[in-house]
């Protein structure tokens, strides 16, 4: 699978996960193309890679297909995260509802300022930087959001894999890289979103609109 | 010239004005190497693809860099944002301090409930979407950023594409896609970021460190 397929099929997941509880039982491949933004002939061809098969009258029966790109989802595990860096961004995803349908739950806070940590009006727990290796252990955590200022992001990063996080993903404008790891040994995932990059394409792409190919 | 060039070109361009910031006069292509995560030998074909020569002895001089990554990103025209949906995700990107550096300045909120638009203690003005139209042809924006609840995402891009909207970037779960355009028109450019999508690319990657290839 390589990583178009596994954004498309998440993207699969998370709309059967919709129609069935707004009750439908049944779905067909270009109900699943418009929610993954492809044409129904790729929803095909990608269920027919993973050996998922329709019926003769046609269409997918929503349990079964949620059942089966679950198991491929790798879900069933706890996908607790931590948000490290309690500011407004922070905050906002502390607080964000967005990830609930997905399985994913914010379980913690980290700061490095004693105001913020002692603040009890946060929606989950918010601790102290230098507790981080106890609470991920004791929350069986292994992926956290950065959102710290980009003077910080860089040491935030060491710490965090020094406590034992695996993934992490950063809203810092820093540009984060997985540190070389032994030989056998997986190195941490790293997806980094440059809210500032986005925005300069963006304003590139409207400038330029013939600039950009492919 | 490509996306992922375009990419680079931006972080080489923050990168320098990091670098001028803080005394420098020259630079190397191995320090713009790190700043962009590249090699040094991608660097200096970048440069030479953009017909832009270092000096015999090595190395750019700082400013002359800065002033013609300037003009390839069309920098000077005014970049302004609007951000439409002024929930938790919403007020922390009007106080985002990260958009400075990069001469963007979020000008103006937009939000349905009188009770946000109303509020006088945001950093911007808010007004009501209803006025969308008059407020951005004022404050000259073509590029918002949606912050709207997932089931008005799409209808909120729709209105703000008729209000003159060029370029959205778009934080809500529904991936947004540019309205088809008469020929020789410019369709809208549209950047989605899915904050749940990215965790959990993260979680399967983490789960399948083997699954993902390319």
């Amino acid at each position: 699978m390589n990583s178009d397929m596994l954004i498309r099929i998440t993207r699969y997941y998370r709309a059967l996960n919709r129609l069935r509880a707004i009750g439908l039982e049944k779905v067909f491949a270009h109900n699943l193309s418009d929610a993954a933004g492809v044409s129904a002939a790729v929803v095909r061809k990608d269920f027919s890679i993973l050996a998922i098969h329709g019926q003769k009258r046609g269409g997918y029966e929503i349990t079964e297909l949620i059942d089966k790109l679950s198991a491929l989802l790798g879900k069933g595990e706890p996908q607790n995260v931590i948000v490290v860096g309690c500011g407004r961004i922070g905050k906002a995803l502390m607080h964000y509802s967005g990830f609930e349908p997905d399985g994913i739950r914010v379980v913690a806070g980290f700061d490095t300022d004693p105001i913020v940590y002692s603040d009890a009006s946060h929606p989950v727990p918010v601790y102290p930087l230098s507790r981080i290796e106890e609470v991920i252990e004791a929350l069986d955590v292994r992926v956290a959001i950065i959102t710290v200022p980009e003077a910080s992001a860089a040491d935030t990063a060491e710490k965090l894999m020094e406590a034992g996080i695996r993934g992490i993903l950063n809203f810092s404008p820093i540009t984060l890289k997985p540190r070389p790891v032994a030989e056998g040994e997986n190195p941490c995932v790293i997806h980094n979103i440059n809210i500032a990059l986005e925005l300069e394409q963006i304003f590139y792409q409207l400038q330029f609109p013939d600039a950009i190919k492919g």
